[in-house]
């Protein structure tokens, strides 16, 4: 059975010696002392691994049961979403105002991190309601704020966001469901909606749904989408609940993975829905809660990758096999434990690299985020808001790929359901899909964020990434090590956004072409950057006398080994830029 | 539901205009006619897309069940194997002295491609006969021969392989079976296989097991395993079916995927074995078939690649969804297809373009085999020995990440088990593992393949490329296109060898720690090479005159792709390589 272990010391290493978030005039920083952070991160990690961890086999093998119109969560889910409550861990982030205890993002981030890594379907459900929580938090009326908010603060209600139709998802204009104004003001919500997390299950008293729909009479397309609010039973004035609403679970999806999560479809038939903001500007709601909400995925992928990582090397510790060539090192024992193998450690160092590098760029996001929203930052908004498409689909595609090579640690046994490393890679893999599939990302990031602001984000990306090498520069084998590569890397990118100016103008798919590839560069050059910063925090904690000096050895030797074994991607990523379309778009449909 | 068309037209061309098979003198060949190939090559794919892929989602989500000590194959598996056995194609590239038809094994493997596309799981109980059909065929005894063969070729009988054991996979040294010597020459066999493919069903009458076993009072290790028959049902003089014998089912496994295939522990209580080859040669037994079942396996990678690509084609050739930012190509239906984009290209152009290329590779490699088994031609026999870890290791990590690409083409329908994607994604998992786990691949490509014979096969195939290139230059555009992007490669590759000389004498970690991203280098050099012949038999067709002008240059287009895609992967492994084993081998195990 695979184990969890809260990576609490690399969490805090982060914080307090890379972010130095207590040094940060960001408003509710100052709270992040090391010693209070490092009591919430214990706690958190306490429950991820003895509670919610267990439960992930648990979740996958028996599933969500949809029966007699009930939606069912397996086994122990219910007590253990009580727990969570009643430890209010669901409120950790939240407005004070609607019963929120008003911490940073960045810690909520990295309490999420840890409850992604030990039960990802099981987190979902919390996940879901923060989203809708946060929509309506920004864009909701004072009344719906004080009717819904405290009771998602606490997931005593939980929350789904309804966007994807049977024939519609990145294409939100081509949307059918309707909703049709009435004499009192409320709206009547007709239509199919698909692929609805947490769509429907028997951990909460109600379920407020988030749904897009179209207003009979407003403009084609996506510009007119508005988004209402759908609560499963209809709330009464006093807050008590009333009577059911429109809205049915049509069935439950057979799913690859996330088994414990009720991935639904939902029926609306003249439900009563509650119009968020403005009619018709249903998409601007969504897209200012996206930042947070892709980045959460962003993190479901290293996550996934961090626990499959700690079982593969469990594994690689404990298992006997074959000898290493250089000289037995168990000599007593029938064979050397598989970690003496070049080809395992390389498999395990490209886990560890990426998963704390991923982890680095992730929690400097929220970072941003918190900088947005608490000091009205427009540099780090604008900032986060070119990251985000990175964050979401260069991590998501990674981790899926490192879990994937966790369970090839584990040979035939990885393939076998019962060890448990083939669930990691089966529910990692959605994070690619879901909240804007990565293709959509690279088309985000190449087609839109680029050229944002004038392109002011990616100048100031890089001029910061040039700033940080020149104000480091000087200790030769910290510049050949890491600063070189970072610099080479960084170089890469630059020469492909400029072949992207360049041609793209003439014709747009010599960029879109490009774009997938540019993510994934972009994505090498900002964990490149991160461990520059950590390979710099470690080096100046060793010169300072630091005692645990293995950690910062080990820090160091991880970052060099990103450096010289995942940076030379980069060059690679912008040869096949610089090929251009013609190849990619040289075929008629019918030839390929 | 998914679908499967056989790919007969691009087979006939490697057959004939790529590798010119009935022009070989290698024996048998000169029947490997056009009009042969194909009606044969119609009838199995016939076969392929109507009776065994419709199986493929049942045996699937049905999957194998065991009770009472019976092991049960999915709804219509039984059936489809009767046909598959009436219709002799098990038997096409047997021995005709046993029953066989004598086919070329090149033959085999174009039809075996089209089996394991519609239906992988299915086809493995027909592929491990034909293993272990080999293994007796090349070792047995006259009277082994006589009485089982027969049987086997018409899959009456089918075959397993014994090999692992729970606490040793690649180590096969640490094996605990064991295998007492009788007064009447048999041996009583006693201990627990795992992971024993097509262990037990309700398909075939017997099931000839092939034990690997130590017999007490042997060498230690490695060099103390023999090879042993062990009949499910004893045969008696007259070839009738006698006794039970001592091997039962001790459970099933639930795997990730190829659920229509029983995956068995096999529990051996004194059964009745037969000593196949000499006493403590077993691994040599194993050996000689080991390059045929790693093709094998290495072909299911993109078998898998080309049906998932199949039907990811369909999708976004079908799927309406966002417009061509370039004007739209669907004006009167709301969106256009998926096909338009071209991040969806890039996607479909690597799996096209992957599949066709490790097709070529394949074929090539099974003609060798052919040349080694049929004529003797010891070159072709180093050549394939080298290449095998190839075909295997690169093959089905690229097969793997195709289908998974190919899935990510229907975006959130391709989570849903109902459509079919996952199951192609989570079949072709396997084939990273088993037959040799593709990191003991590489260990045998860099470990033991590169110098073996003074490293004398390596050299011929770099002097073939070179050669090739030579030969075929003149051509400005195919040289630009094809010659230089594969000499630039190969160079690569060469440099790449010539690290693992320099460095590797002094520390063999410094080559093994490079070992994996050589296999995948190799890959890349061997897929361009054979898009290059593939590309030159496109021109020369062209320039012939031939009248399917779209086939050969969407051969042409494919091929430019690949060389302008995918080659650069060479320069990131060998810088990768070039970083040697220091940050690989760095950590204490404690600090990972």
């Amino acid at each position: 059975m695979p184990t969890y272990i809260a990576p609490t010391k690399d969490m805090q290493f982060l914080l307090h010696e890379v972010l130095k978030a207590s040094e940060s005039s960001v408003p509710g920083y100052d709270e992040l002392e090391p010693d209070f952070t490092g009591a919430v991160l214990e706690e958190a990690g306490k429950l991820a691994s003895e509670v919610l961890q267990p439960l992930n086999v648990v979740g996958d093998t028996e599933g969500c049961t949809f029966e007699n119109g009930v939606v069912r969560t397996p086994e122990g889910f219910k007590a253990a979403f009580d727990q969570l409550r009643e430890g209010g861990w669901t409120a950790l982030d939240c407005d004070p105002e609607y019963g929120g205890q008003g911490m940073p993002y960045l810690l909520g981030t990295a309490v999420g991190e840890m409850f992604v890594s030990a039960n990802m379907a099981f987190n979902m459900y919390q996940g879901l309601t923060h989203g809708a929580y946060s929509a309506i938090h920004a864009h909701g009326s004072d009344e719906q704020k004080a009717t819904y908010l405290p009771k998602m603060v606490t997931c005593e209600w939980t929350g789904t966001m309804n966007l994807t139709e049977p024939h519609c998802g990145t294409d939100l204009g081509l949307m059918r469901t309707k909703a049709v104004p009435q004499d009192d003001g409320t709206y009547k919500v007709s239509g199919q909606k698909i692929f609805i997390s947490a769509g429907d299950h028997d951990m909460a008293e109600n379920i407020i749904h988030l749904v897009l729909a179209k207003i009979p009479g407003g403009p084609d397309g996506i510009k007119g989408v508005s988004l209402f609010i759908v609560p499963k039973f209809l709330v009464n004035e006093d807050g008590s609940l009333g009577a059911r609403n429109g809205v049915s679970v049509g069935k439950i999806e057979e799913k690859m993975g996330i088994h414990g999560n009720a991935t639904c479809v939902m029926n609306y038939d003249e439900a009563t829905g509650y119009l968020i903001g403005e009619a018709h500007k249903g998409m601007r709601a969504m897209f200012t809660m996206m930042n947070e909400a892709r980045l959460g995925v962003g993190l479901q992928g290293y996550a996934q990758s961090e626990v499959a990582y700690q079982n593969a090397l469990a594994y690689a510790v404990d298992r006997l096999q074959g000898r290493d060539v250089t000289g037995a090192k168990n000599p007593d024992g029938p064979a050397d434990p598989l970690i003496v193998h070049p080809d395992i450690r390389r498999n395990l160092m490209d886990q560890k690299s990426f998963t704390e590098g991923a982890r680095a760029f992730t929690f400097w996001g929220a970072s941003l985020i918190d900088a947005a929203h608490r000091s009205g930052d427009k540099d780090a908004d604008g900032l986060i808001s070119l990251l985000t498409p990175v964050i979401k689909g260069f991590q998501t595609d990674k981790g899926f790929e490192m879990a994937t090579n966790a369970q090839q640690v584990y040979g035939g046994h990885g393939y076998i359901e019962e060890w448990g490393m083939s669930q990691f890679a089966r529910d990692a893999r959605i994070a690619m899909i879901y909240e804007g599939a990565n293709g959509v990302q690279a088309l985000d990031l190449v087609g839109r964020k680029l050229a944002q602001d004038g392109g002011k984000h990616v100048m100031g990306f890089f001029e910061m990434v040039k700033t940080f090498c020149k104000e480091n520069a000087g200790d030769a084998a910290f510049d050949a090590e890491f600063l070189n590569p970072l610099k080479a890397a960084s170089k890469d990118l630059q020469a492909a956004g400029m072949y992207f100016m360049q041609n793209g103008t003439k014709n747009p798919n010599h960029a879109l072409a490009g774009s997938y590839d540019f993510m994934h560069m972009f994505g090498h050059v900002c964990l490149g950057y991160m461990w520059a910063r950590m390979g710099l925090a470690a080096k100046q904690a060793l010169a300072a006398g630091a005692s645990d000096t293995e950690f910062y050895e080990t820090k160091l030797t991880t970052g060099r080994y990103y450096m010289a074994r995942q940076l030379p991607a980069t060059a690679m990523h912008l040869a096949r830029i610089q090929s251009g379309a013609d190849t990619v778009m040289a075929l008629k449909a019918a030839n390929f």
